[in-house]
């Protein structure tokens, strides 16, 4: 990692989404500069929460980075859609993909960030080549396009992946970040965060808890980055 | 036609997606209580502009009627997903259906009115058995998911093809709506209407015409309205 | 058609499927030399009642004729094994076919009768060239797949379309079978022949009715059909 | 048709495909300005017979019209491919198509023609509207992509849907030319010309027939023709 | 594993399918419990031998656990049938799932035994992290569903890829269970169980094989699953 | 490997497309006796070349060793369709394979050499149980079928990735041959031989580099095929 920055990447599906503009104001209020955007096509998992005509008009009206994790089964027509619209970090699914080198360098070669998102089974050989190219790897700690279901748990093995990841990272000397996504909540963000993770997707288990306002549910996600990198640190 | 009444039925594609409560409300406003809803897969047509999501969301804020135009290859899923949200009509794509005759009933033993859509290029008897069972028939004027186009025009059959379905449904002694969807512009309502259509999608070239107000694009396509019916009756 | 006999297909999949030996002997003690047998894949329709090595069993345990349904979205392959089975009459949906006057040929070349499956809602203009290559055209009451839902329903157009099948194949002046399937119950048989159909695919509505004997269903059906075909001739 | 000229459209497939530029000028010098080009996708036939590549190196050696016919799942992606090479006529499948009149008027504001082709077996109601949209109508005379079956004999229905079709044409006062393919042979070519067929896609059973040159088969070819015509003047 | 005892998990598709009653009633008398049933649906493979509407009669006539291997490129829906039917075991295809964790779950929490199957090509690697999910992995020592070609033999590296998985579970401190299925013969199975294979599924070239008694057949299959174990443990 | 040979193939898309024999007989001309021909079909990769047409064609004219790869969605019927024409080498890929293990033995029964083609991104874990059925193994250097966009460059990890497999081959006792693709220049021959590659495809960058005869660049390949060996050697 570049730093010991953690990135708390608020996840758009959580905010109003009858009043975009007014939630995307209150988040850039508490001083948070990215957006998590999921492209769902109701294919790769039976869920479609978002339009690209809905991501246009974000484009419009915000400056923040755009963090977007397309989940599909034609990858190429999303990613130049993204392209278009102009964001800051696209991630891919590997399980969807069969030109994932070429993929990468489409979006690269636009200055955009990429990365490989991995469902919770996929395993880490699959990135042996292509890790030196991905900015980011996000890694889904439970299945994507099932985060409605309220019976749906984050991997028992989230830790080990994730830890997994990072000492193949070091191990080749880059500086990728790790991203999680599901479930990750103000409990668990501690032990993500000492295993490796750096970029957290956050949802209605952190940020949008709604039992507190953004700004108190922040400061908590901010205590739990630092314990856990404490943690790190000391291991 | 139960009456002559003619419905307006303005997309919500053309909204401000960011400000979607205050869209709604703005168009509540006028009277009208109809929503017109694209539900774009992303398959059927290069287009995913709406979210599910977002569409539950609108539910929550509005009690206008939901007329929901899916424009899908699965067909089955997103008719049970707006059967669930609670939306008052559906149209799905006859090109993309196997099961059109199930699909319909599904749709009306919930007590939602139910539709069939034909692409510019359809014949009508297509529905030479299932026209009974239709509470709507929509017919695109163009084809689904390329409005972004400028040059896209409508097709040059339009009032021959409304006609034709206007004198198929007299004939069976029914009562079916017949909906436009394309282009349907302040300057062609009168003769859409002439020829036998009796709800309007209203988009970017009739309610939300950049340089009017909603309330004077209404009065426009209402003056339209009332023209095309006069002329229909003297015909 | 060639004489006014009626023929009735008994479904085997209302047989007991963990005694089909000695269903087929009960069903050939009572005089009926036809098996209806459906090839569902699973894919068209979600059902897939009956396998492969079953027909083939069956295969090598009755002379009965074996009158194929075959509702897939790979009409090539099933055809194929049927044809390797050995059956005497193979109909396969137009919806789901693109070289339909090929597998027609490759049906009839191998000597099997062979015939079109039409959904409810499917317009008999699609017979327009290919009706003189059909020995059978099948028309489905309901949607196939679904018939364990008891809520569906035949369609309430069951009678016009037998009719003006009927006469399309009388205009033409051909011998085509008009089979029919979808809750060809007791009570609509006459009415049903009447219309012109002369296959009845019998399931549970008519010989597998459970509160009387096979034998008594099949004298039950016989009136129907004595019944209907007089009405039919009246007309 | 614009006049009483029938075109003899001679198919590459049919030259020598180890010498495409000698047998471009061989029929360049039999003062033949068309050819026929197949684009076959092994999809949506079980075939592929030349490739894009091949397309590509031809357009540079002659100034030849360039008649192409895409037999594919993805008329898109070819339409496209057509497009940048720089062909005359594009026809494209019914059968596979979702947005039929807008492929028809991407090829059109191309400057190039445009056409539907038809399987034997599809109903020329599905020509209802796009017909005044269509330059060439193609019949297909037995599937496409089996030709190298030799046991394929072109369909019973030939001439009747030539028939229907060129009254179709009449009745709406059009000129749209009527392409034939599909074991276009010597033998026929009076009887499909008097129907009203006035392109021939010319093959292995007429113009490229092996018992004689490509000059005494097109002699034959223009005799057939001319009593074609004189039949269907004396209709 | 639990111990060492080693299941035989007699292939339903070996039985007599117009008897089915009757074979399951020789199987239970043998004293085992346990009935193999694959369900393969045409797509994943080219073979469809049983019906659901089988598999549901069987459940009927039999307290038997049934042990259903999963071909398909519809995982969910079959599952989900399965889960219905009431079965103690379902393996499903790694090659292809896209939501595996998500799968192994649906099954679980439903009270069955859940596995994942593999091709004889596919690596071990891909179960790095779901292993411990895995009541069972299901090693193919052949492709599925070319059974019925006499010349397919199993895979060169059985023993190996078995060892291999032997060791990654003992690794892991871990009890999966591996089944092994594809040309089990008497042959083999003592130096499979050597290896480590602790379910067999037993077909036509062990239990079922034609010149002994199902009785003589297990008997063999017993002594060899005994010097497997002999041997497995000297190693 | 074998030898220390290594193995050029000339790419016959490189070749003059209308005048394929006389580009054959000049690659024949200069000692070279495999063609190297890649199937591509359009959906793998949005990329037709070549047709099977021209494949059976170019086989009647040159008894040359056909080294083909196939990037295919449907691997078994362009296997077929090879074995049928009669090739030396057949690679598919694993990315689009189901039953690879079977799609080996299929062609290797055939008495052909059979090898798996991996895209960029694919890990050689995915061999670890079939490389022994492989005669070859490809690794494509840049994804397949994008080669006509010039800025396409190789991938970074290519030598690494060469090397990697060569010691994977050398661990197991192996002597497979790794065959490269994709910009496999003058330039960088020497050091992809280094890494252990011994078939080179030769295309527009090498023997087919237009300001030189193909003798020229075949001499100036063998130079770098040399230095390429006594490197590894040294090594």
């Amino acid at each position: 990692m570049k730093s010991q920055a953690v990135l708390i990447s608020p996840s758009i599906m959580c905010a109003d989404l009858c009043n975009l503009e007014d939630s995307v104001r209150k988040i850039e209020n508490e001083g948070i500069n990215t957006l998590h955007i999921d492209v769902l096509d109701g294919y790769f998992s039976p869920s479609m929460p978002l339009g690209l005509g809905t991501i246009r008009a974000l484009r419009k009206i915000t400056d923040m980075d755009f963090d977007v994790h397309i989940m599909s089964n034609n990858n190429e027509f999303f990613i130049k859609e993204m392209i278009d619209i102009g964001v800051q970090q696209i991630t891919f699914h590997y399980e969807s993909s069969t030109h994932i080198d070429r993929h990468l360098k489409l979006i690269k070669k636009n200055g955009i960030k990429a990365g490989i998102a991995l469902n919770p089974a996929t395993s880490l050989n699959d990135l042996d080549y292509i890790l030196p190219m991905c900015d980011t790897v996000m890694l889904m700690l439970m299945n994507p396009g099932f985060a409605a279901d309220k019976n749906e748990k984050q991997v028992a093995y989230a830790e080990e992946k994730i830890s997994d990841l990072y000492k193949m990272i070091k191990k080749k000397g880059l500086e990728t970040d790790i991203e999680v996504d599901g479930r990750v909540s103000l409990e668990v963000i501690p032990k993500l965060v000492k295993a490796g993770a750096n970029i957290l997707v956050a949802g209605s288990t952190s940020l949008f808890r709604s039992e507190r306002s953004i700004a108190e549910n922040k400061k908590i996600m901010e205590e739990g980055i630092a314990k856990g990198l404490k943690l790190r640190e000391e291991n």
